[in-house]
């Protein structure tokens, strides 16, 4: 199969879908604008395509979980921007641009990355852009260019959106199913994922290097979310124990391999590749595999846990031709 | 009715439901704690009350809602560290305490909010505190006590659990109830609420003065959330538009009503009684109602504001006295 082509297009349905949920919110200007600063600047949309993949795998049609494959970009756009900033890895560059804080404050940028998160799971309920919940006054386009209007006014301007919740928004997949995702992303993007794998990472930069602290955040700060996108997949397909379990172990190793290839060019890439600067983790002291095993390790590392990440899949037929060539894609990229 | 032993009641489930969820959690020590310290320091649990009475007018037993009542205050907690950080309000005190960034640094506190935020979701799908999602080695306590293991055993560690999806954790409320929920809590407290309303703060605290832009912050910002914890009884008891429709009213108006008090207390009050300085609102030069209307008209509009809510409710009987009771107990509070 041409995987470029696969990734092309799967990579536009997310790409379109963004864009157009986006453009119809009203929001506040700055917030509206900084949060598709970081969105909307081309990312590989890895995890959508992932959960894509993993959902065609298991007998569906892709196109009908675009809102909860696109929520975990939203899910990780936020990570990124809340990991540049001056009190965690006071990064300048991302994706061959100005960071977020850079560009719109650490104020702005920080609430942009609170506003992306919550709309991940807004946006996991269901497909449509949502309408505003207040109608008491305090129009957004209004006040955004400055307008006045009388106070008293304003309470006398209630419509009837907002005093119902739109059920039509509820997405097709079953309730149950769309729970049960939403729950799974929840525990992969906060504390006991993520956010503790980002924690430790931060705290683990004076200490010591340590083999068991480093799988610790490999795992959680970037496996659990990629694991998390592969296996809402089987979880929105209803499709069972066997699935799921399978699929489960394929995400996580490929997540772990995604992260040791990102800690690799890190050394070895070009800022142009990147789009960030080269050697950033060796010069502030970062627990990576090319720092505790060397390059070599690490290289066959990654290749390790991509081979377990495909014999996972042994149970599947051509349905995952896809996911295997992903994995092998995300060890062999330049960026 | 007694108010205060009522208030008293509901705040005792709701503590000791957040201390039981939390202690139970196996996490990073420093995030663990850095969440602890601002989510269990003594607040008023006011939203997770107001669902709770909320949940009760509409005949339901407040019991089965503890998981929803009590993620408001995950999210609510959140946005306190997160505005308190020096890049937003720069406050150094909250509820008689250092602020969270002051005793765990700017990075930890992000994280913390984050974790909240995240988390609140997690805890709206159901009940019970979660098992780790990666088993692949990874052991928390392990990590924060600075163990060490090698690499290769930990891929043999694999055990059952993150494998699937605990469904008995979810919550004997209906499935659509529950989403329903989650997307009106995810529209109050993003970007289409409280963070847009808190966007449209920082930037306001440099412009004019504009009764529009101060409405659609007092909206936004402070109604959004509190109107959602109200909306959320009627949502899980499935009462249909009529009561949902007069119970966001009431939200509404208490949620305005309450902000003008905070800005008046913050003119008028005690630092003992508040927890934090005194006059910081006119310090930082921030847009309220004190400062656009005077401290009479202020207290004149959230009486207004207090009675419009009071008239919301007008088709309920006693089973709405507790709300009734807690709209003028928030309006006549000292801190």
């Amino acid at each position: 199969m041409d995987i470029k082509a696969y990734l092309e297009e799967k990579r536009g349905f997310i790409d379109s879908y963004l864009k157009s949920y986006f453009e119809t919110l009203s929001l506040p200007l700055q917030l509206h604008d900084s949060m598709k600063y970081s969105l909307l600047s081309g990312g590989k949309r890895i995890r959508p395509i992932l959960a894509l993949a993993s959902y065609e795998a298991c007998g569906g049609d892709a196109k009908a979980i675009l809102p909860q494959a696109a929520a975990l970009e939203l899910i990780h756009t936020y990570s990124l921007i809340h990991d540049d900033l001056p009190a965690m890895d006071n990064d300048d560059l991302r994706r061959g641009q100005p960071t977020n804080h850079r560009v719109f404050g650490e104020g702005m940028a920080i609430l942009a990355g609170d506003a992306l998160l919550t709309e991940a799971f807004l946006m996991m309920t269901g497909g449509n852009p949502p309408f505003p919940p207040f109608t008491k006054g305090g129009n957004t386009e209004k006040v955004t260019k400055g307008g006045d209007r009388e106070m008293a006014n304003l309470s006398n301007q209630k419509s009837e959106a907002g005093f119902s919740v739109n059920t039509k928004a509820i997405s097709p997949i079953s309730r149950s199913a769309l729970l049960k995702a939403i729950r799974d992303v929840a525990l992969a993007a906060g504390a006991h994922g993520m956010v503790g794998g980002q924690a430790q990472d931060i705290l683990s930069e004076s200490s010591e290097p340590n083999r068991e602290t480093l799988n610790f955040i490999h795992l959680h700060k970037t496996a659990a979310l990629i694991a998390a996108s592969v296996r809402i997949g089987p979880i929105l397909a209803n499709s069972g124990t066997k699935k799921l379990r399978a699929l489960t172990r394929y995400g996580e190793n490929i997540g772990l391999a995604f992260q040791i290839v990102d800690d690799i060019l890190n050394v070895e890439g070009t800022t142009v590749e990147l789009g960030k600067p080269v050697g950033s983790d060796s010069r502030k002291n970062k627990l990576t595999y090319p720092s505790l095993y060397g390059i070599e390790v690490a290289r066959q590392k990654a290749d390790e846990y991509m081979a377990e990440a495909i014999r996972a899949l042994l149970e599947f037929l051509s349905e995952a031709d896809p996911l295997r060539e992903i994995a092998q894609y995300l060890v062999t990229r330049r960026n």
